[in-house]
């Protein structure tokens, strides 16, 4: 297998820590986001959507962190990313989609190149703009975990799941963006706890050999 | 089961299309979004994120619509909305998701909302806003789809699966804001194609019954 990602994209981050909580070795091919190289006609050849990740398996092209995660359940199934019961597998798909599908598509970098070009926003515009986002999301996703008590260590009980995949990504990115944390006890303590374990530490942005990923754009 | 649902959104759209292919009844539980019906306390004690759709399923709450259309797939397989091969599996959920995570987020009420306020766009703006996501998220997808071939009368073969119920709300919404569509051949027959299904007929939103929904914001 083959990834095409970013470091620090954290649909990409997402896909890593699913390939190395499987213990799946992987041929790593990243993108220097910074050079555009995601929008060449290389990776187009790969990927005509242009985004990041993909995943190549034996030249068929998987896209879409969720859709490349479910494949490696299926094909892959232990250790196992999704419970075994189903009210406990839609809670686990319900947290990671309020994830990539209510937080992240706002705050990637094509929609935040979008928003400072068309509406003339500086950089403070467009912290306010990503802060804004994760309060909204984060608010939305504090209270599911209340609600629904299927928590524990992680955000399905005590087994990492996909959910954590999607949770650690995007509190590091609210991090970097130096949100306000502190309404979101739950998701801080879980997203904390998960990135103690090796397969998160082999995942992360920081442990990724390429370089360059250091000066990608945040 | 009872599903809290507006007419026009599409995440709600796409679970009716999934319950009608299932041909799973339920009791229909219509909110009027234009009374900002949604936001109020009745329905935060259902759904506290504030999102349509939830399904109740004997007192279980279940949010976010591809989650809740996997739910359906799981415990009502037949007839299935995902096909057996998991490289088809994986390409109907690249599907919806590049509809759910890339297209509908940036296009959806509350982040039109949020542009119209924060950066005084009127109606003409937001429809520039709207139009580019519609021309950036259809020129991924109709490549996706050329590329992968594995579509036929409908997204994958001649079977409805769960990407014809995330394509068919979006090429909807598309229409109303009057989006060119002439790019994207590929999309458009097939979404024509699916509604002419009585399934797709009886989850549009001109079959429901409740009138507000004709008031409903666009």
């Amino acid at each position: 297998m083959k990834l095409y990602h970013s470091a620090r994209s954290s649909a990409a981050y997402r896909v890593r820590i699913a390939l190395a909580c499987k213990g799946l070795p992987y041929e790593s091919r990243m993108l220097n986001m910074q050079a555009m190289q995601h929008a060449g006609p290389q990776y187009r050849s790969v990927n005509p959507a242009a985004l990041v990740p993909s995943l190549d398996i034996g030249g068929q092209i998987l896209t879409q962190s969720l859709a490349i995660i479910e494949y490696l359940e299926e094909t892959h199934p232990q250790p196992p990313l999704l419970p075994a019961d189903p009210l406990d597998r839609a809670y686990v798909r319900a947290v990671s989609q309020l994830i990539a599908c209510e937080i992240h598509p706002l705050n990637n970098l094509r929609a935040l190149d979008f928003v400072r070009t068309s509406y003339a926003q500086d950089e403070e515009g467009i912290r306010a703009w990503y802060r804004h986002w994760i309060a909204d999301g984060f608010s939305k996703l504090e209270s599911l975990l209340e609600r629904e008590r299927r928590h524990g260590r992680y955000c399905c009980g005590d087994r990492i799941s996909m959910a954590d995949c999607c949770l650690v990504p995007q509190v590091a990115n609210a991090r970097r963006y130096a949100c306000d944390l502190t309404p979101y006890p739950g998701l801080v303590r879980i997203s904390d706890a998960c990135v103690q374990l090796p397969a998160f530490i082999e995942a992360s942005p920081e442990s990724q050999k390429d370089e360059f990923w250091k000066r990608e754009p945040t």
